[in-house]
């Protein structure tokens, strides 16, 4: 494939590739926090299967996601641009560009990036696609699971969101 | 763990994590290729199994590994600083900064990145590490397989390097 830059695959010019800028959360009040994250999937875009890569842009008061923890899949960022604030259970840490962060799925310690700064942030983010996954939502009454039929959200108890 | 610009885990300051600059290769020759390249391993430094991220530096005229494909692992580069030169069956590209590459796994598509310019080049590289995997050379008599005591090298034919 030619691209404006004229690279061709397996090279790879991002900003020919169309960004994702939906959530799949079930209610309103969740994808507020998403509100200005958007997602170019570079992996899918080269064909690669076993792990997804995401360049990342957050506008100023984006999250990436819901503060979450995964039950098998490991997750890694690298910060490109701007700074973000890493939210765990142990409180926060700004990250610039040049430095990275590492989440080993099945640690009950939920992350997220919050850019609470004014000017953008951009960062790749890179998870494996291990059958069996699923996330926990500390700060939330939902989780999500990886299913026969696709990821699924549910309450905390197990009951499905309509 | 606290680092010296004060980056804890999860997050990390790649300035920490020492590099690697020794290449397993099985010959002088073979090992050569490389000489000038140094990776952090960030992936394993965070605590990360399921896929491997290294923040690899190559000085002027080293490559990144022997041209190569691997049996099933995908792997994804991502160019942070300076300019490589990514060559495939069909030929040479040059990319730089914020351009990426992708090479799924089963591809019979030799690829490396060289540096040919007079500045080092820096970029990060993504690997599963799924069971079952190998790599051909096809511009070397060698080959490597995952065996159970580890990745072992051998000729073409199978046959072991001394």
């Amino acid at each position: 494939m030619e691209t404006k830059s004229g690279l061709r695959r397996p090279a790879l010019d991002p900003a020919t590739v169309a960004p994702r800028t939906t959530s799949g959360y079930p209610t309103d009040a969740m994808r507020a926090v998403t509100k200005g994250r958007a997602k170019q999937p570079l992996g899918d875009a080269l064909g690669l299967t076993t792990f997804g890569v995401n360049l990342t842009r957050l506008e100023p008061g984006a999250a990436s996601s819901l503060r979450h923890w995964h039950l098998r899949q490991d997750e890694f960022v690298w910060v490109l641009e701007g700074h973000v604030t890493l939210v765990t259970d142990e409180g926060e840490q700004m990250l610039g560009p040049g430095t990275c962060a590492g989440f080993p799925g099945g640690t009950p310690n939920g992350h997220h990036l919050v850019n609470r700064t004014a000017e953008p942030a951009v960062f790749l983010e890179v998870g494996d696609r291990l059958p069996g996954d699923g996330a926990d939502y500390p700060d939330h009454d939902l989780q999500v699971r990886l299913t026969p039929a696709g990821w699924r959200y549910r309450h905390r108890d197990g009951t499905p969101y309509d």
